[in-house]
């Protein structure tokens, strides 16, 4: 069992009213549970929570008032993540559930239609199962170069192909892409996790469906998957960006920190906002 | 009210074991009843209903042996389309209900997000309100050529505005895109109609959320959409194919009729499927 | 020394007066000399020819009235291919003619600047030099499927790089793309060569820039290339289209025989338009 | 007549040998003459200059070792702009020099074969002649937002019609791609201008040829086009880029500078680099 103290402050400047929606709350998810948390927005506001029954992602909606905007999460998280089996095989696309079939389409990021023969043709001959992931995790790793600043929010994973450069939501949307393209269903997962070399960011990485799990892979290999705190899981980047917003607003601020070990409770005496600890407070 | 009398007969060459997802039959959906149906599948094999709650979809898998493969739907379904007012207003973000908000995001056909621009430009200046909406679809109705076989499976809605040709599917892709770059969220849906001109084939349009509803839109001007039987329903052409194939597969033949008027019940002796007529069957 | 007799004949159904560029004769180029030639349009009419200094490129401009346009040309062409070393260097940038260096740019169809870094990656570990730019061609050989049928004329490098399918003209457009991306200058060829599997048709391969001349490569393998009757040269298929076409026309036929060995002189007696044999007939 | 006094610095960071590229100097063109000029690259090493006969394009090219590589340009030019008349016919594609016919057809930058509808959409019911070239002139300069920092080295034409934004290339590159969609010859005109508004730097504008001659257009209407001091005329930006760079290099400084009215013969006497005044230098 392990803890994540993560704390999560974003700052704006709204230029007129503004719709916000945020998805940056630890997800109900099977393998975390959410000790303690707390959400302060200033200036103190009407704000609405939602949750996606299937994928378990907290949204906060809001409506700011022209200013400043401060939003900050801060959370204690407890991850009971099962060790994952050195092998899985690949679930035939007879066997797969039919709520996982749609993972197994193309969407924006993810054009897994036009990459169908490179796919087969660069892990076609290797034996189906886990390895087969493992596979293509190793290749993107090796192949696509890791920089900051050179892709755009609308670069796809076909363009991560051709031009061999990205970040880790590029690295994770051509893992998901390869993956799709090879009928393994794929999708993305977005989350909080310490990186031992600064900045700390959201991480994004992908989840294959192997012998009837989702299984969580890192293409960038830049921290340790198995402490991820999940925030969302969706299809690619489109279904779990950390803020989608509607109006003139500009970005002051992201400031993330991931602590991890087990921490004593923080003093909420300063609280804000009610807990929406658990699907009851939603 | 309207009957309309379908006939789908889709016909394939399997070259080895495949896996085939239908969505061909008549949607779960509030405007229709599907007052009798048939699905009657050569050769004679197991096949799975499965139906999506939240979009009424319904849809069939099977694993198809080596040889001929014929699938038959036929069905007598009732319309009950409520007039469309003249006016419907639209609906500010901070108002959309939670499950419609994804219908702003953009999708593999649908890349709202590179024309949030030119929608402003085009339809910006226009009062808001189904009007706006009815003004996209006129434009694309002038502004895109329709024609078959230009292009491909992986057109985007992108290459349509630029191309400026297209057939139905990707008139709706435009649509849905202009739509949702205005903040106005929008769909796919697939569906049967008569033409007045042959041949009769599956139908694509698109529907606009619009003070609180769902309002189709049809961008080709080909059909009457009130007589649409609505088969189904996504963010775009990939959510509602209507067969997803996984195999070596060729397909030999695709003859739809649709007939409209009330029938007479047809002879149903020599039905080889079980009825699948509302959910009880799934 | 060897001869080919080749025969093109080009039929269209003009429906409006249309101007055409045409550019099917044998080039002028050092490598091979047209011992003899007709051009027979059909119906009479006057003709302009001219021809790219640089390149040898040969045009012939024309005039059509409405109705049906015939074009055949018909050649005697013996090539003194001179046999290609089995080794020869890559130039260095610096060492490149002036004239040559346009040759490194991106054009079109060939993104040679997206596609940098994978050039890098696939080829940048070989020695440089010849056996460098045989291994683009055995590369796009053994990855890309030949297909006609799918590609269009819009296909760039990029798109073949991705759904690795094509034809001689896309496998052409992506060895010059890595290439170029290699630093190593290269172009497009098209000409006239006896595949062994009909159906007969113009061909396009690549040609390279090493240690101070042109190199043919062709990672098609579908004919012997030290046999290729050369049309153009240019920088991509843009500069080399066989006919470039304004106005509203449809293509009826297209028929190409290419016959190899010593053929007897052609009788000349209905040659109906003047030859242009040598620059002097420009 | 009118004069400017030009200078341009560029400063590199070299981290190992490298290859230049530069296309800084006025061009040799009728419209102008450069009274004096000077050309200091520092540290000391050897240039070669060479011009495109053609276009009157004047390069530089030296090999530059580790280390700071400053290249400074300094002129004088005299314009002698003929006045434009207000009207001038386009030229039908039969009227159309050989050497012309080249500008009518797609590049890199310019995708005019896939633009070919919309261009007939928007402009094909004006009369045609200059006034039409005008008005696409006039709808980029009210369709596009001229915005720097969106687009990127790679952003073509079709992008820029889609996402309605970019640079001075951007504008000119959509104005070159219409032009040629409507079977009017388009070519890129890169120059020194003097802007109102700083910072200064290089520019880019279109000409489209009328009536026997080019003319100059400029969608960003951000400097006097009459003054332009041409740099390079090419297809489109990758026939002239001022600076092709082959090695790894860094640019630490681009300073530019255009002083406009009848200056003083500047003081020559820290001339390190021989002048190339006149095609004798080359």
């Amino acid at each position: 069992m392990h803890t994540s103290l993560l704390d999560c402050l974003l700052e704006y400047e709204v230029s007129g009213p503004a719709h916000f929606l945020f998805n940056i709350e630890a997800a109900f998810h099977e393998g975390q549970e959410v000790v303690e948390e707390r959400l302060t927005i200033t200036p103190s506001m009407k704000v609405r929570h939602f949750c996606n029954e299937r994928s378990g992602n907290r949204f906060i909606r809001l409506d700011a008032p022209k200013g400043i905007l401060s939003v900050n999460y801060h959370a204690r998280v407890q991850l009971h993540s099962a060790p994952v089996p050195l092998h899985l095989d690949e679930s035939p696309v007879t066997a797969l559930p039919d709520e996982v079939l749609h993972d197994l389409m193309p969407s924006r990021y993810c054009e897994s239609d036009s990459m169908r023969r490179i796919a087969l043709q660069l892990f076609g001959h290797l034996p189906q199962g886990m390895g087969r992931v493992r596979a293509v995790e190793s290749w993107i790793h090796e192949s696509i170069e890791y920089q900051p600043g050179f892709t755009q929010s609308t670069t796809t994973a076909q363009d991560v192909f051709v031009q061999r450069v990205g970040v880790c939501r590029d690295f994770a949307h051509l893992g998901i892409t390869l993956c799709r393209a090879l009928n393994i269903p794929a999708r993305l997962v977005v989350g909080y996790v310490h990186f031992a070399e600064p900045p700390q960011d959201f991480h994004a990485v992908f989840e294959a469906w192997l012998d009837g799990r989702w299984v969580l892979f890192d293409a960038t290999r830049s921290a340790p998957i198995d402490r991820l705190v999940r925030i969302g899981t969706g299809r690619d980047a489109k279904d779990v960006a950390f803020a989608t917003i509607f109006g003139d607003v500009k970005m002051l601020r992201k400031d993330i920190t991931v602590e991890e070990g087990d921490m004593p409770p923080a003093d909420d005496s300063e609280a804000a906002q009610p807990l929406a600890a658990g699907t009851a407070g939603l």
